[in-house]
């Protein structure tokens, strides 16, 4: 009989989720394991929500946004007795190995699962945010950058209809990735983040001059995490006296078909997930990392601090000032 | 020497002014017109911001949204000096007739300007409210009604993945037209609009019902006028016991590249008003209503009050207990 | 018990088929029917391919395009012995109402089937054709043509990069309303379609003098009937000497999540249809004329004939001149 | 008086031209350049289409798709006495270097100017087929990737709707880059390609065994190179038995609003060949290798063939057999 092997997803959603379930479950299976895979993440672990991954079910998601196996925020899981319920359901079903599509927070809690019972697992990164240390890139990134670049081409229709500004908040608890690239890829004017201090005066003078030069429209993006929206917002219509309307753009970021790279690097990150479990790897999460596909061992990435590339911050320094 | 005839666009932007200005120019040129352009709509009237519509100027906007005459709102023109100011520019140039692309509030302004300076004026309704008496449809609101169907359909993935509710709230003032058509053409379960009366006890009774049998995520739309975003997202979370999460769709559904259907109407509107203006028409308003294409004085216009169809609101009811 | 009422879709293809079945669905529960669905058309009727309509197998299935019921073309349902296995599968689960969502061929053969079986149906036209007499549309047609501006808006970027012609060819195999719409909404210099003669000689002309104006790329689109595309593109480059290219848009246009509109009418359609077996109507098809929702019956629209919106016509007369 | 730079597009027109275009005139000017722009190429160098860059001019060109300075094929730049007009263009208006977005035929074009009148130039490396050597990106790669892909879903849907195989030729004369990597991201069952070696009888044995499984449509992804449309298509429906149908996607594929990777790899390019100018580099091609921003020598490039990513190669091996 062939070993079991379970996928599931955890944590925030993110583009490229259903990509990679689908691939880690057809490269296990011709690798010789059973694939199975778990509803409700860390919750269906414990509650047993598996199901036998075939054909029929894994068809026909490679193009659809979100997680079908859907996720959750597990408390349950941070007790003992209820990873030990989780274990005894991959125990009566064979499974020996886990491959996670997450964040860095399924990937400790499973850490921690690995220490108590022993079963390996190799984790995909998959956040919006992309804040997971050690590698450059997490899945949903580009579907979520793409997203945010039609809303703001469209808002930029009305901006230069009405001689206005626009002010759009774009997701980023901690990390300013997502609205660093955006406002380069979308020529904003004005990009506030937690990563760069920012300088509002001269940033007005700055747009005091090109409005003078002939300027007649303002966009602005800010991370979540900076809570800027509205003073930024008031604060151009009061300081440069250019009328400015906030738009927090939320979950339309999350969703959408996942774009090429999303899919691309959901492949090749279910391929080295499975190789990495093949080659005996016990707790790693695959990277990407100066264009080379690879894998760390968790401990190492919980240890470090997620930086941002320096190219793509010293391009922005001149938006934050 | 052709008699001249001025274009321009008024009032919030709408997807399909632009296919709007390109048609009546091309049409008005073909009816032996010389046609101009005015930028910044009733303030550039008086500014003089005209030009005049070769072909390069207007080729390549079809596909564009917003308006690239850019719009205003004009307190000015409300003052007899300041129209009597754009008449002047107006004659100064042997412009005879005015085509308006805009709401009407605009159409209203130009008709005391018709009454002052005996300037005929043919207005084609674009705002995405679609609240204009006399009218089934109005420029922009196919467009923004598929802005907000790309939105939600992305937002549904994340609602679906996390089984939780997403409360979005669409644009419309006093008007709840783009909620109900959304809401239908989103599959979402609750719908509250300024027209019908909503009761949330039996929306929740509903709601509760449905969890039950299995629903596991629940997408209400709410208008803007209504004002209850917040109140709802807080009810359904406490009520209805679903983590429920608020998104404000913005000014994303202003923009976007025109659909098919509003370049059509677009086209069909501008014919409409250069034939009407031919005719002898002084001031009156492009109507589509049963099918059929057709004009009204602008006073019948004001005078009326704009009633949503009733097989919309009866389809709607549903959604609103 | 409830009585029995089956959904199924039939022949080509067509965006808002799914909302068209999960909204009779629903509605037919509501007014107290037990709502069935079939696989694969005539085909699953003969085959017995029924499956009860649950609430979880029809959501989510709104915004998909193509049919999740799949269609077919089936020559069995021609003769009686196939006919009388197929009200069999009725009879056996109490199911004595269908409603067919397809075009006018699978009206005719369940034409048939009513006057063999008595077995009333209603159908909702979906074709992207939108060529069913004495329905102003057809369900599809929105989706298709917004594909199709999508596609032509894309070309455009690189016929005015490199200043080329491109001649596009739409489907339409006796209609030339895809192309006719599309090329106004896209702003082509020239249409070729079944219905409205062409002159090459005039257009020759026309586009020469507009290129000598200073015109640089040009776009012409035709209707897959009338097999111009090879020789247009030949012609142009021939004899207007701009390199011209020929794309055939092919089955991108049939695809993609449906519309609003498309959404919308497949809602109202569902409605009239069991609305209409409810009054008692046996072989009637649902239509949109004149902005007004309605019924004909099978016989008065298999002996009518198509005929195309004369103000589009005549809008297109320019193109083939 | 600031020295003058000319940065113009070559070749065959790719997404993110534009946005490398701005993003070259706006650094060329913060280092101190006069920036200058050439329509049409290396034509427009010869016949001095020459403007200055200034701010109203490329403002609002960042999403739009092609290039706005228009590209061309020029012979005449092969001839001594034209390269000497084009570099008198250049002098009278005290332009020292050069910024060309192309391919490598355009950057050897360069290089012999440069030989002839020492005027240095950077290549910024752009055409969808992605097979420069040396880089492991092009721009306009991302957007075309994405085009396929949403065409990809929705033919799909028709495929799914009627259990038929569809064949899609994708653009790639020497190069199956595009057709690998859609293949993979769309889920294409089968890909025919110039670099990896097919075998017909293991496909069809491996798609018959699928469909006896429950299999019901057929994705086949093929490079334009292969000029295999046309048979695989007629071989599916005589060998496999399933009916097929061809569709050449052709130049879709070219345009759309840049994505964000195009967009940002264009900024970052654009930086960097100003930078290698300044550095003294006279003739050097930019290229992204291992993620890391370089530059490389054109004649290095020259000498070299590109490669494919071996993982790649690995993993459509299943696909062509």
């Amino acid at each position: 009989m062939s070993k079991g092997l379970a996928i599931f997803t955890s944590g925030g959603d993110a583009a490229g989720m259903n990509p990679a379930v689908k691939c880690a479950a057809e490269y296990a299976a011709r690798r010789g394991y059973k694939p199975w895979l778990v509803y409700d993440g860390l919750r269906g672990l414990i509650d047993d929500k598996f199901v036998e991954a075939d054909r029929e079910l894994i068809s026909g998601i490679l193009h659809r946004g979100g997680t079908f196996l859907r996720s959750s925020r597990s408390k349950r899981f941070f007790e003992l007795e209820f990873r030990e319920q989780a274990f005894l359901n991959l125990k009566k079903r064979g499974i020996e190995k886990l491959v996670v599509v997450g964040g860095d927070g399924s990937f400790r809690a499973l850490n921690q699962f690995y220490a108590d019972f022993g079963v390996p697992f190799a984790g995909i990164p998959a956040t919006i945010d992309n804040d997971i240390a050690g590698t450059d890139y997490c899945l949903g990134v580009d579907t979520a950058l793409n997203m945010i670049r039609q809303s703001v081409d469209s808002i930029r229709d009305t901006a230069n209809s009405f001689s206005r500004a626009f002010v759009i908040e774009v997701m980023g608890r901690h990390c300013g990735y997502l609205a660093m690239v955006s406002a380069l890829a979308c020529g904003a004017e004005v990009c506030l983040t937690p990563e760069l201090p920012y300088n509002l005066d001269s940033i007005g003078g700055r747009l005091k001059a090109e409005i003078k030069g002939g300027r007649n429209y303002v966009l602005a993006i800010v991370a979540e995490g900076t809570k800027m929206g509205d003073y930024l917002t008031r604060w151009i219509t009061d300081s440069i006296g250019m009328e400015a309307r906030l738009t927090v753009l939320g979950h339309v970021q999350r969703g959408g078909s996942p774009t090429v790279r999303d899919r691309l690097m959901a492949y090749k990150f279910a391929v080295a997930a499975i190789d990495a479990l093949e080659a005996g790897e016990t707790n790693s999460v695959m990277t990407y990392q100066d264009g080379e596909y690879g894998s760390l061992p968790i401990q190492t990435v919980c240890d470090s601090k997620y930086e941002l590339d320096p190219l793509l911050l010293k391009l922005c320094t001149n938006l934050s000032n």
